[in-house]
């Protein structure tokens, strides 16, 4: 495994596979790697004879009063679990080898980005489409990967990859879960262990909206009220958002109909869970 | 010489030149081709196994009130041109091609697009950025040829392909005049005979501010205000901005010294022809 901090060295390795008629896959990450990471790298080296992946810390997506600074960089670790997973290149650049000065160029993609996390997180998608551009442009893989659990971050990054041409497949895996149905996140290692306990209720009240839904419920509001109290009456989270919406286009629903996406985001102490399911009605 | 209208179709074409080694040269264009154009494409010939030529007139970079509707399209005299030319591909797409619905992304490039033409025109480099970064993507070539008359354009596009790490070199080529000194324009076909006469008082001015700072001038505001003079005698054009700023990042200078941009818009009756001259001072 070649662990490459420029983006020099990085184009000319590549450059060569590429010539040697080698496919190309690429994971993006923040690093501090859970099960969740290494399903999308599983999938990537199942579909391609190289894998890379990227480990940055992306300050541009994430606002004041975030945690850029105590996001989770255990270096050492994620180099580890990405040798056991066989990865090929991991792409590990700092913030100066990203941005050099002057950086003025911003990626802005409408009416998908102004509700849900991103109505929360001004400029985080911007952040994010920016920066997953830039990176796409350094790699040029034929596909990238990504989680569901950023649900709304697929469909910005499809919608960029679309509008801008950019060559190349994007694919989506699973949220993968602990037991008790929690998310896989980084951010999770933030949790006090009682919040560790009450964070299970997010999976739990969005499989039980969808099982309303499944039989019969079409009431937005009847289901956005009961995925809020089932919350509030099984932790101490705080609610930043309970959404059920089109799944296309994130737009809002009179009444529940076609592929519908139920997404929430709570606070646990300094921790901001994200969470979503799909639900196809007929 | 072929011309292809698809994303799709373009793109296999170049796929098989690429894998045959063949280097592949790009010159974006929105037609009505003059001999600025023509020198782009002998460049980009000169130094590429095939040149790629885009006409496409971008509704996205044109504000409201702007030339849009009335912007020159003399098609079947461009392809005989590029014919001429020994061009190899005229990419021809439609808007609904470039523009499929829903398009919700926009590329912003901060700090150098806020002054001389994209104060008059906002928006308007949100728009050439974007398209660039389409066609970038969609022809994929080594080397890109962009004419100095549009000075502010050559340096958003060298922005945006640093910022983006695009995977390309952009060749910025000099500005090709008619004998009295007009800039060659494809606007200036809509000039009067009148107007025709008077425009060549825009480079006559520059020729001679230039010449001034040459022999010693270091006042930015006598330079400034000899050009207007100079324009507002010979001519009855209207003004839009005379400038005379840092050629790096067109920021507004104290005193002249460095490499300095002085660049000019006027407006004769419909056309608004632009100008520029650059002047290394010690």
């Amino acid at each position: 495994m070649k662990t490459i901090p420029k983006i020099k060295t990085l184009r000319t390795e590549l450059d060569t596979l590429r010539a040697r008629g080698k496919s190309i896959g690429f994971v993006p990450t923040m690093g501090a790697l859970h099960e969740g990471h290494l399903s999308l790298i599983r999938r990537c080296r199942k579909e391609n004879d190289i894998t890379v992946i990227s480990i940055f810390v992306n300050p541009t997506q994430f606002g004041p009063g975030e945690d850029y600074k105590s996001y989770p960089r255990p270096q050492e670790k994620d180099l580890s679990l990405a040798r056991e997973e066989d990865v090929d290149i991991v792409f590990v650049p700092t913030v100066k080898e990203m941005y050099p000065q002057p950086h003025r160029t911003s990626i802005d993609i409408k009416e998908i980005t102004g509700q849900l996390c991103g109505k929360t997180r001004p400029g985080h998608f911007e952040g994010v489409a920016t920066v997953v551009a830039k990176l796409f442009n350094i790699v040029s893989p034929q596909t990238a990967y990504f989680g569901q659990k950023d649900y709304q971050q697929t469909l910005v990054v499809r919608q960029l990859v679309k509008d801008l041409n950019l060559p190349l497949k994007i694919a989506v895996c699973p949220i993968i879960r602990e037991k008790d149905g929690l998310a896989m996140s980084s951010r999770n290692k933030h949790l006090s262990p009682k919040h560790r306990r009450e964070a299970a209720v997010l999976y739990q009240s969005l499989k039980s909206a969808k099982q309303k839904i499944l039989t019969g419920e079409r009431n937005v509001k009847k289901i956005i009220d009961f995925i809020r109290s089932t919350i509030k009456n099984k932790s101490s989270g705080e609610i930043d958002y309970v959404s059920c919406v089109n799944a296309a286009d994130l737009k809002p629903l009179r009444k529940i109909e076609g592929k519908v996406l139920i997404a929430v985001a709570v606070g646990f102490g300094k921790a901001r869970l994200i969470d979503n399911i799909l639900v196809q009605t007929k």
